[in-house]
């Protein structure tokens, strides 16, 4: 009893610093995303050829690292001249709401522009915490094998996108990628489902499109809504 | 405070739980190992090839099953003729020390043989649950890439054995195996390090060895520890 109480206490604690987040990012027209998988999904690698993609079209960029250790992804982003802030949890298995609220105190969400948020690899814990994000995106490596959905069918029931990487190395696994794909649906037949190469690149077109959509959604709908605000306020 | 109060509280209620299995397996002579690993490492794929090698010798052996959701896993180990009980751990992220008692209680332990129990795939939560087991092994697949024995230190750290899987993929990967293991061996020098692939068997022989030896020290040590006990009473 005493357990699950305290677990309601973080999760409702978690959930109030969460809307500050989306009301933060909702005021500067941010769109967020929230990025998990497994470890070795290939989360840094697909998220380094996003940025340099999205660069070339004068997106404005930043990224949240989450990561148990090291600072070694985060230098992987600034690698590509867009800023990144490394969070350390420990021994924790996901990022909190809190943690976002603090790493956005160092380094500013970009107005208009777009958050990628690389949360702590892992297909479970990461699931349950609400970061303030406008989209999730679970990562799942071909390499992982069919079953994976059903297996942890908390992140992919959440999840707005599954992006299927390192299909390069399809031709040397024994994997049915069809059967990958019926498996996700069948647990959340809404998934927008992208099998994609950061090494190649074949796919990740599709991934950039569904990005540019949303984040003209995003800062599309916001300013009508500042203007409209401001027409009232004058 | 509450919050680690109560994780105190939780690891003390493991750590006695644990205790108690450990002396149940000391008391039977059951070499048992906790596999744990990310999730898509390959842990039920080699488990099962490792099943069959070791009936070959007629060992006596059993598996618990930690996942999720699903009885996929079980199902496969049952395949092979060895008895195995699922564990569905819900939105938990690791399988404790109660969940293995009770289980127990409905598939005992093999007197003088192996249990393995398959964990929830997961590289940071396990690593702070002690099962009671005599050796943790840590699987990590070649495709997850170099730098996660540095990201995720507080798994490698506690592990025995480290089982570098999938090395059949090796050809097609852009990974550095030495590198690799030079950074699991940073976080943890007294790790054993066996490059497998449970596809081709590469390296195999060097695992069995190890389970070999390990189940010889269980089995022979505790009988004659038994009849100096008897000895004393008579």
């Amino acid at each position: 009893m005493r357990r699950i109480a305290v677990e309601q206490d973080i999760m409702a604690k978690n959930g109030r610093a969460a809307d500050l987040n989306r009301e933060r990012f909702a005021r500067e027209r941010t769109f967020v995303v929230n990025l998990m998988s497994s470890p070795g999904s290939g989360k840094t690698t697909l998220l380094v050829r996003t940025l340099q993609e999205l660069k070339t079209r004068g997106d404005r960029l930043a990224v949240i690292e989450g990561d148990q250790q090291t600072t070694l992804d985060a230098d992987r982003i600034r690698a590509t001249g867009v800023p990144a802030v490394q969070v350390n949890t420990g021994k924790g298995c996901h990022l909190d709401a809190e943690m976002i609220m603090r790493a956005l105190a160092k380094q500013p969400a970009p107005a208009g522009g777009t958050l990628f948020i690389e949360n702590v690899g892992n297909l479970v814990c990461p699931a349950g915490f609400d970061l303030g994000e406008a989209k999730k995106v679970v990562i799942a490596s071909v390499t992982e094998g069919e079953d994976k959905p059903l297996k942890y069918p908390h992140m992919f029931s959440v999840a707005d996108v599954l992006l299927l990487s390192k299909i390069d190395l399809l031709p040397h696994l024994r994997v049915d990628l069809p059967l990958m794909m019926e498996n996700a649906r069948q647990i959340n037949p809404r998934l927008k489902i992208f099998p994609v190469s950061a090494y190649t690149g074949a796919g990740m077109s599709a991934w950039y499109d569904w990005l540019r959509t949303e984040l003209a959604d995003v800062v599309g709908a916001s300013p009508r809504g500042a203007v409209a605000a401001e027409a009232q306020v004058g």
